[in-house]
């Protein structure tokens, strides 16, 4: 950090004039522990998931739409899988407990379902903490494989209906903010899926609450997609992978990571604060500075996959630019 | 605009999610009159003039550091070369009125001044109507070989000693603002020169309104540097040219485009929003919308290279991302 402060604080032109590039270069450089920090290759990574909290009306859309967006996905031709092509990134789904019918295996995609969908936390646990683990031990594994690929950046995105509610109850029991501060309209919702999203959250809330055990009380209202991401986050953190975290339901994994292990975040780098309220609120607990704030509510790893190109920039800051004394020596 | 609308709502996504993304996109598609806009190949095209406004002790640096910053950039080394190289584009620096000596000609560069310099506009006018002229002409110029190229997109910069201080003095006469409410302190100023600055900046704009012509209204205040990037915004308009505009100078240069000519703005895309505090009440002004707010102070187009991979961003959701009635089609 101090050595790519050094740097910059030397480059030929005035010491912090390039505002908030400036930081994103000395986040990079320290996620890498180094002046000189790569970009690529890199990986956009969307773990998907279902959940059962869709059964008390909370979303819009009904879980088969799940199946439909992922097909989009492996085509391509999804917002975010177009977002991370035009960025240079590759590409991975990895199915970690969908719904959907069996999908034919090929290239970008990893069935690896820890179970068919969540139960609805507002009716009992959304799943058990050997679930958790194994979704956590999935992630972990994405990251691995990342690093054995030789990976140096990993985007993070998702795809699961109703995981905004889960993200929202998660960010309550993890940032102390009540259910009202925590949910917003997610991908869409009416005033009155609004009213009983707040409900199943607070109902999610208290069961999570009762638990004395942290792991317990996270699975409690986690999704698997998201126990996913929380251990890829720290598997990333392991392998010195910078990770770009997308929005709402990613910071909701990355609280999860930061939890159950305080070193999880060192990688990583938030890409935008989005419109959903409780985002904000997240990246304070986080204690990570969002670099784009364009109104994002999509998910899928779009603003993730958006600030990949931006990563570039900060490097090239570090690594291309002159120094004052080269300049003036030569 | 409304083909492109239409497009964006009927993508496979909830309308409006993708925030700023969808709004870039849509002024992306308004430059170029069509819905699968490119952005590529693209060119960062720096102007560079130098100001006798210095020599009333207005800046930090003396006019000797322009030759340095101009071989740095002809090196590809300085920062906005090397975030315009990283953004894929090629790279031209346009001397239109600089005091520095002969440099060697070679690509990437083109000595075509108009004057060494421009005169103090606190001792008398700037520039000459007859030189603003031959600036615009030359702005034009390279916006019709942009065009002769093939260039689907110009990212524009500048580059001079003294030119926040012009850029304050015409966004004040242009705007309607005061010169306190335009002048910042540049590219790093101390509380001395910028009161000076505020003195100067009066003083240039007395000068400016005693003229009845607007063109030698802005002449007496201009740069040479100023006058070109104006010349080659309306010239980017004239040839459906999407020009991307950096800060402060660009956004002076603008309004002067604005004020002479209704269409220049046609195919102008804000970067960002800097520093600067005059630069928000410019695009106002324009009538632009910034895209980054990452408080930019820098110049030379850095604001603008940082911008191009998202225009990239906000193609691709045009052209490659499914509708959601292919989805359910198919």
């Amino acid at each position: 950090m101090e050595a790519a402060q050094a740097r910059l604080d030397a480059l030929a032109k005035p010491p912090g004039s390039l505002g908030k590039l400036e930081r994103l270069a000395l986040r990079l450089a320290a996620t890498q522990g180094r002046t000189d920090p790569r970009t690529k290759p890199r990986r956009l990574v969307i773990f998907a998931g279902d959940h059962g909290v869709v059964a008390e009306g909370v979303g819009l859309w009904p879980s088969a739409v799940t199946g439909a967006m992922m097909r989009l996905m492996r085509a391509g031709r999804s917002s975010a899988s177009a977002l991370g092509r035009v960025a240079g990134a590759d590409f991975l789904l990895v199915d970690a407990g969908t719904c959907t019918e069996e999908m034919p295996p090929g290239p970008g995609f990893l069935d690896a379902r820890i179970a068919r969908g969540t139960a609805s936390f507002a009716q009992g646990p959304a799943m058990t903490a050997a679930q958790f683990d194994a979704g956590w031990a999935l992630g972990e594994r994405i990251a691995t494989e990342a690093a054995e690929a030789g990976m140096a950046v990993l985007a993070l995105g998702e795809m699961g209906i109703g995981n905004t509610t889960a993200a929202a109850a998660l960010g309550a029991l993890l940032t102390g903010a009540t259910p009202e501060a925590m949910v917003g309209p997610g991908a869409g919702a009416s005033p009155e899926s609004l009213a009983r999203k707040h409900a199943v959250v607070a109902a999610g809330l208290a069961r999570a609450r009762a638990e004395t055990d942290p792991r317990a009380a996270i699975a409690a209202i986690c999704g698997h997609e998201i126990a996913a991401l929380a251990g890829c986050i720290a598997g990333c953190a392991r392998h010195r992978i910078t990770v770009v975290l997308d929005g709402l339901i990613v910071g909701a994994a990355a609280l999860v990571a930061q939890r159950l292990d305080p070193t999880a975040l060192d990688t990583a780098i938030a890409a935008h604060v989005g419109a959903e309220p409780g985002h904000a609120r997240m990246l304070a607990a986080l204690r990570l500075e969002p670099f784009l704030d364009w109104g994002l509510r999509l998910g899928e790893g779009s603003g993730a996959a958006l600030l990949l190109p931006l990563l570039d920039a900060a490097a090239a800051l570090l690594t291309e630019v002159a120094t004052l004394e080269e300049v003036m020596g030569g």
